[in-house]
């Protein structure tokens, strides 16, 4: 992976942070507080790291995978003095019990996955103390390895913006949903370290408002200079050459180039096309899946009513209106300007150019 | 004036109507309690009308130049017994104080300048009690004319709409905001009294959101089919085909065709472009500024910060975050496909069809 030394800075802020030894706790930011409240949570109990998880208190695939990891270790530490058999059945009940927190989310069964593979290596040849050692050794390496990710994007994002650039960014794909400095808000973080003087435009992002509450939140923590707007200024804000550059996070590409991400993000791709406007891609090679040919694979999960008309503690829209709250789109590959990857710069997007450098055909 | 018959159906709803005789009352729908509570406001005084225009209970600038046409009925009725003179000062005191309560409300000025020629032109030869008589027939006039403005543009626009289309608008160029049936809204009523099904889609309109709050609401009192969206939803809703054309309303008309409308307008018309969807504006030949060029000579207001940061009743986004929050853009005549007007369509839009049927040169 290159460019790891790309972001020197310390985060002002981490999602997630282990403190002490095996028995030391996991500190997690409340971001359902953000951003009104910087709460910190401590979890000692694994029925803290559940509910943090279930309730969105940490967020982002990345974030939540990083939480269940030590939330084993947390689960399963009592359990040390116990005899090996026994200690592996309190392994899978805390394993089974973390995977049912948010049951959708593919990097929590991965990170819990990955856990489980390190425990079974050592069950013959090792004591469950050493087994706990070993465990709080891979949650560390799975976050270390999240944060290295997220330095490379900076990194090979970076040479894509230039001093004085506006540029303008949906939804959050920052610190707040990986180990430490996000994806296309670490392109940005990266930049600004290498001394581009960047002023960042956030979308709000309806519903639910993470642009608002997230993204305008870090790029403050950082000093990066932000403006935040409605969704529905974007198009006002191109056509006053106000944004030299658009760089959002993905959910999943497909093997064409094709990404689906937070509803309005295809708005913006359109926007950013019909204005002249690069429109970047920043995602982690694991966000690829090869094994769909077009965006017209993906399922397109439809969102509650209520977070369009009572998005905000009160109801906004009349009794029984319809309505339609799809929680993403797909931006197809003939839009973005390049994809941002770990591994370097995927330009022009295409098949061959995914497959090369993603490895996988 | 074509198309006066084009809307038989008596609107479900009335923004402004008067009751009784010059003694009678103005009834207001309070707008600002839609859709949770349908309230009327009896102004039975000049001063309850004075504080529903400057309160926003009712809004639209048609509406706004009617109630304060009916305001001035109501506020200088208690003095037709006195003389001339002493009706004449007591006439001009209740014009400046209505005058007052919206200072930017073009049709405000231009309905009370109406009203006071009407007593001005019969000071001479008719009674205080006449000239009253005469200025609730002037508000009655202005009322009866925005109202067959709205029908002859119903009428013209549906002729651009065929059965089984979706449609899309932005904000709300309804009913509530002129005397009946609005401008855009006025187009999709106006198809379905003559037996075109329609499903519109609603927009809902960041950071007031007057889609969710007045046009869904409207269009469920006409019984026609609305989708309630989020502005960033969309693009997405065009690519899923759902769209075949959109209709929105215009603040102000430049000589060349560039149109000032709701923030997210322009959003919507780039979106259509891309999409090869039709883009229509529907608005009174008293929207178009002959006087102005292009869009570039309209300035463009800025809105206060706490709409987008605090538009909900609570904080949802940080503590000192800088916000842009323009209350309008302007859309380039080269992306509206058609003007629909209460005198005819405008199509191609340009600056000689529009001086053509407009009628200034």
């Amino acid at each position: 992976m290159n460019g790891v030394a790309a972001l020197q800075k310390v985060s002002p802020y981490r999602a997630i942070r282990w403190e002490g030894d095996v028995q030391g706790e996991l500190i997690l930011i409340d971001q359902t507080l953000l951003p009104l409240e910087t709460k910190l949570i401590a979890c000692r109990d694994v029925e803290t790291v559940w509910e943090a998880i279930r309730s969105l208190r940490v967020r982002g695939a990345p974030a939540i995978g990083i939480s269940a990891a030590y939330g084993l270790v947390i689960g399963v530490r009592h359990a040390v003095d116990r005899s090996s058999d026994d200690f592996f059945a309190e392994l899978d009940r805390i394993h089974d019990y973390l995977a049912d927190s948010r049951p959708t989310a593919v990097n929590l069964f991965w990170a819990l996955g990955r856990m489980m593979g390190v425990a079974m290596r050592l069950r013959e040849t090792n004591s469950p103390r050493e087994i706990l050692e070993s465990l709080l050794q891979e949650a560390r390496d799975i976050e270390e390895e999240d944060r290295r990710m997220c330095r490379a994007i900076g990194f090979h994002g970076a040479s894509l913006l230039e001093d004085g650039m506006g540029v303008l960014t949906h939804c959050n794909a920052g610190g707040l949903a990986t180990a430490d400095y996000g994806t296309a808000l670490a392109v940005f973080f990266a930049a600004a370290e290498q001394g581009k003087r960047l002023h960042v435009f956030a979308d709000e992002t309806r519903p639910l408002l993470q642009g608002a509450r997230l993204t305008a939140w870090e790029l403050m923590q950082w000093d990066v200079p932000v403006t935040l707007i409605c969704d529905s200024m974007a198009a006002q804000v191109m056509r006053e050459s106000r944004i030299q550059a658009c760089v959002v996070g993905a959910d999943r590409i497909t093997a064409n180039g094709d990404t689906a991400n937070k509803i309005g993000t295809y708005s913006v791709a359109c926007l950013a096309h019909l204005h002249s406007i690069p429109f970047y891609v920043a995602a982690p090679s694991s966000t690829f899946d090869l094994s769909r040919a077009t965006g017209a694979e993906i399922p397109i999960e439809q969102r509650p009513e209520w977070e369009i008309t009572h998005g905000f503690g009160k109801r906004t829209a009349p009794e029984g209106v319809v309505v339609y709250n799809p929680a993403f789109d797909v931006t197809p590959a003939k839009y973005i300007s390049a994809m941002i990857t770990e591994r370097g710069v995927i330009r022009p997007v295409d098949e061959k150019n995914i497959r090369s450098l993603i490895g996988q055909s």
